[in-house]
């Protein structure tokens, strides 16, 4: 019962051991090849050791909203890690970016001015000028700072210094004709010196990340967001795993399942505990059938109304997998952990990190982690086979009926908090707020971060443009909602929402209280006579009678998640 | 801790002693005067004794529709239940109003005009003049009504009637000068006989209903159902007991509490218990604050875009009241009962019955019931009082989160069954369908009993059709979410959902999963200049991020429940 999972299959080059556990400083416990190598550079050539990691994690977040869809930089010279780099980096293609900036170089080589790293450094605020460096070139950005895309916070992460780093991590910036509008705030080159270190020993943070199936549709390389098309997503009850939507926030740590080590803190006065998987496999094995989903699922239906900063997910960003792993209440019982009277908040930390080593963090309520009912688990099984390297392998936290992102993957240690996790994901995103609400006037601490998710329903079959024969039409879609939340009703419409038929609910009938995975749903509709076209809509009801807003603007938030107004499918009638 | 409450205080005439507690037939477990003297009457001339119990029920509950007005069928001959109707002006703090009244009656006795009852019910309006009475006398404050300090509509409630029950419930009035104040406008007096309570000598099945406060709109007499006015709705965070809403399927059952018995069935093989009100004392005392909701609330919005079944609710169909009592699974587990893997619930019959001795019933699942965060309680208390009778005194069930359907009053009789309840209100009723099904195809098996209700606002100030000032407009309601789900934000718009406002929640912040209660709130907001009319809309977001439907069509339902769709109220802007 305890066997553990096949973990050598999904094991790959590059791996390092990970430090013996309980060793506080984050860049030293991840165990990246990555980190080994590149981020002490990177630290140097940033200057952003120092820096406050708050403000930097929350450029990394939502700057998501940029989509990168090129291959970012790449610079030579750390030999160190070869091993699987050229591979990669034919895959991310970086060849052409090298030649554009020996390109760059001698096209710039009249009578450049010439300044120092030093000199750089020393223009790093508006009173100062902003300058920037990109390989050898050097930038006054001052004027374009209130002008960037993702706000001028994130531009000035880099003031003072390179653009490498951000660039690599956030690749939509690679496009030529960011390069162009770069240009025109050239003021010089860095002296000859200062050009070699800045050589960047950078090497692609994303280097290490897996190889993914092609037919996910990517929203961004980098980090890697990806959603598998609506004609395959309902294909299977259970999705499967190469094609299970793909959320990550960060570069895909590569972890050594022989020296991964999860520390869980213990109670005040306590003793903690730090496992192996091979301690994990020991707690009774509790497996699950759960359905994931991000909080910004249908977020492109958002867009449509109005712009909002985010991944352009469709209706891709869910998927259902039966977990196996620890239950996190036994683990936690084990080291002593009881449900207190007071509030208190289960932290969880991956071991993924950004550049500054602050890891991907997140938290839920004591109560629903110390409630055997609830059931969250310390995943290390996904649909029987060892979790994917995407999808948090060795261990990923799986919190059923609750937003994706608090099932931390990667999963490095837990805690247990008097507050919410002091993420930048737990307390500046994955909230909602009011249409009313813009970025001047947010204020983050005002409103809960989202746990549980509100009813949910789309389309799969037809899609959207599709033209459909006459006579009878074939309606396919999913169903879901938060909490253990059972979907009672699928009302699908063929008029854009003034009659109604009740679709067929297919797929496993849930457990009271315990409905953690969709339901497919299904109906075959006459098409009346004479109709050239279909609206077609549909809105679920689960058994709290929650049911789905008509229409989006109402519902629509500056980050543009909860996204669940009733799916609308427009379609052709074949004469 | 365990004092029992004031019970002496309740306890009006007429009560007879309930037989030995374990007695199945349901009449002669019944223990109602009523139904010893009425109900053979009733029988014989109605003729239903032969009549299928499962149609006479159905007629009941779909028959609400009807509102009845007038007295039901009466039959002369009872006289023995007059005796009760003292204690509850005692009860409402009359004594020292009465005392003031033979004074001034006394002071007055000169030549007054002398006006009969019905005469003042005709003076209820600007036009035909507002008349109120205050023991004998007779005031006429149509010059008052706008000076009133607590607003126009507040007194309005008592025009063409008797001002005690609102003094009674708000004991601000209740000093010198406001009686100094209300002498100005007196125009004569009562005329002798109807000075005299109107001594009923009829027998009809609800001839014990207790008297009721007059500022309840009264949906149906009987069985008597009626909510609070909007004005009074949200006056109090928690609702005062007179104008809790009241839904009652039957005639009010009048109890003793020295003979009352609560019968709970053991598990197969274990011992029932037959617990007096002292035993159920005995258990350790929980309080709570629970707001209860009716779900046919705000059914007139319903009926409005196409006729239902069922009585017309306004918005008041919801109130809260701090309950107490004993917990549900303490008494169940003291009983034997403990939580199983299979599905079971936990039934509940009433001590309310028909003609035919059928009682009312519900169920909820064993898993809540057995849960000691999900609180159900067996309360005997309602904000520090024994129950009233309307609220089913001696205990009722409160279920918190959970439609009203199932908080059983007059509670006779808990067992643990592997099915729902069989009675109609659990089967035959309180469930929702999809707009499409009308009562020619509807399917009851096919949809879930109500337990949770989904998220609900409404706006209780301005009312529809009022004229606001302009300049600034202030606007409130309450917003509830059933399951213990936190209203997280309410949103307001004044042009009809295109923009929104954030209300200010008031009343008392929830704990966490444990939301039993609503939130009021209030936005003040300016009025935009030029306009002549607002479309003010709320609606509310619990913290599960569920949201109110945008439009009530596409949530119809042939019962007309569950409306929570935006509410909507158009007010006029002064010029």
């Amino acid at each position: 019962m305890l066997a553990p999972p096949l973990r050598q299959q999904s094991l790959g080059a590059g791996r390092v051991s990970q430090p013996p556990c309980g060793r506080r400083t984050r860049t030293r416990s991840v165990t990246m090849l990555l980190h080994r190598a590149v981020i002490p550079h990177l630290r140097q050539a940033c200057r952003l050791k120092s820096a406050p990691s708050r403000l930097y994690i929350r450029a990394c977040s939502t700057d998501d909203s940029l989509q990168p869809q090129c291959p970012s930089l790449a610079f030579s010279g750390d030999n160190s890690s070869t091993g699987g780099w050229k591979v990669m980096g034919t895959l991310l293609g970086l060849g052409a970016v090298l030649a554009y900036h020996d390109h760059r170089c001698r096209a710039t080589q009249e009578s450049p001015h010439v300044y120092t790293r030093e000199e750089v450094r020393s223009h790093s605020s508006p009173e100062t000028r902003i300058w920037v460096t990109l390989g050898c070139e050097v930038f006054d950005v001052t004027e374009f700072v209130d002008l960037h895309p993702g706000g001028p916070s994130k531009l000035m992460l880099a003031a003072g210094g390179p653009l490498e780093p951000f660039w690599a991590l956030y690749a939509v910036h690679n496009q030529p004709h960011v390069r162009e509008m770069l240009a025109q705030y050239k003021i010089g080159e860095l002296s000859p010196e200062d050009k070699v270190t800045s050589t960047l020993k950078t090497s692609d943070p994303y280097i290490d990340d897996p190889v993914r199936h092609p037919a996910l549709k990517v929203n961004s390389q980098r980090p890697f967001n990806a959603e598998p098309p609506p004609e395959l997503l309902t294909e299977n009850y259970i999705t499967p795993n190469p094609i299970f939507f793909t959320r990550n926030h960060l570069p895909v740590p590569n972890l050594d399942p022989e020296t991964y080590r999860l520390h869980v803190v213990g109670p005040p006065g306590g003793q903690s505990l730090c496992l192996s998987l091979d301690d994990l496999y020991k707690f009774p094995k509790h497996e699950i059938t759960v359905t994931l989903q991000c909080a910004g699922n249908r977020r492109s239906e958002m867009t449509q109304f109005k712009e909002v900063r985010g991944l352009e997910w469709n209706i891709g960003a869910i998927s259902t997998a039966r977990w196996a792993g620890a239950r996190l209440c036994d683990v936690l019982a084990k080291a002593g952990h009881q449900l207190c009277e007071t509030e208190a908040h289960v932290c969880f930390e991956g071991l993924d990190s950004d550049p500054t080593g602050t890891a991907y963090g997140a938290s839920i309520p004591l109560a629903r982690a110390m409630d055997p009912e609830a059931e969250v688990l310390l995943a290390y099984e996904m649909n029987g086979q060892p979790l994917p390297r995407d999808h948090g392998f060795p261990v990923r936290v799986v919190v059923p009926g609750v937003v994706g992102a608090r099932h931390v993957k990667w999963l490095g240690k837990v805690s247990v908090e008097p507050e919410e996790s002091y993420s930048h994901w737990q307390r500046r995103d994955y909230k909602g707020f009011s249409p009313s609400v813009d970025w001047d006037t947010v204020d983050f601490d005002s409103a809960p971060s989202i746990q549980e998710l509100p009813v949910q329903s789309a389309i799969t079959e037809p899609k959207d443009g599709e033209t459909v024969q006459s006579g009878e039409v074939t309606i396919k879609g999913y169903a879901w909602s938060g909490g253990g939340r059972a979907v009672v009703r699928v009302d699908v419409s063929l008029d854009g929402g003034l009659t109604w038929h009740v679709a067929e609910l297919d797929g496993e009938e849930q457990r009271p209280r315990k409905a953690w995975a969709w339901r497919l749903w299904q109906l075959q509709a006459p098409v009346p006579a004479g109709r050239k076209e279909l609206n077609i809509v549909c809105k679920a009801i689960d058994d709290s009678y929650n049911v789905q807003p008509d229409t989006v603007a109402p519902i629509w938030n500056l980050r543009g998640v909860l996204s669940n107004a009733w799916h609308r499918v427009h379609v052709h009638v074949a004469p």
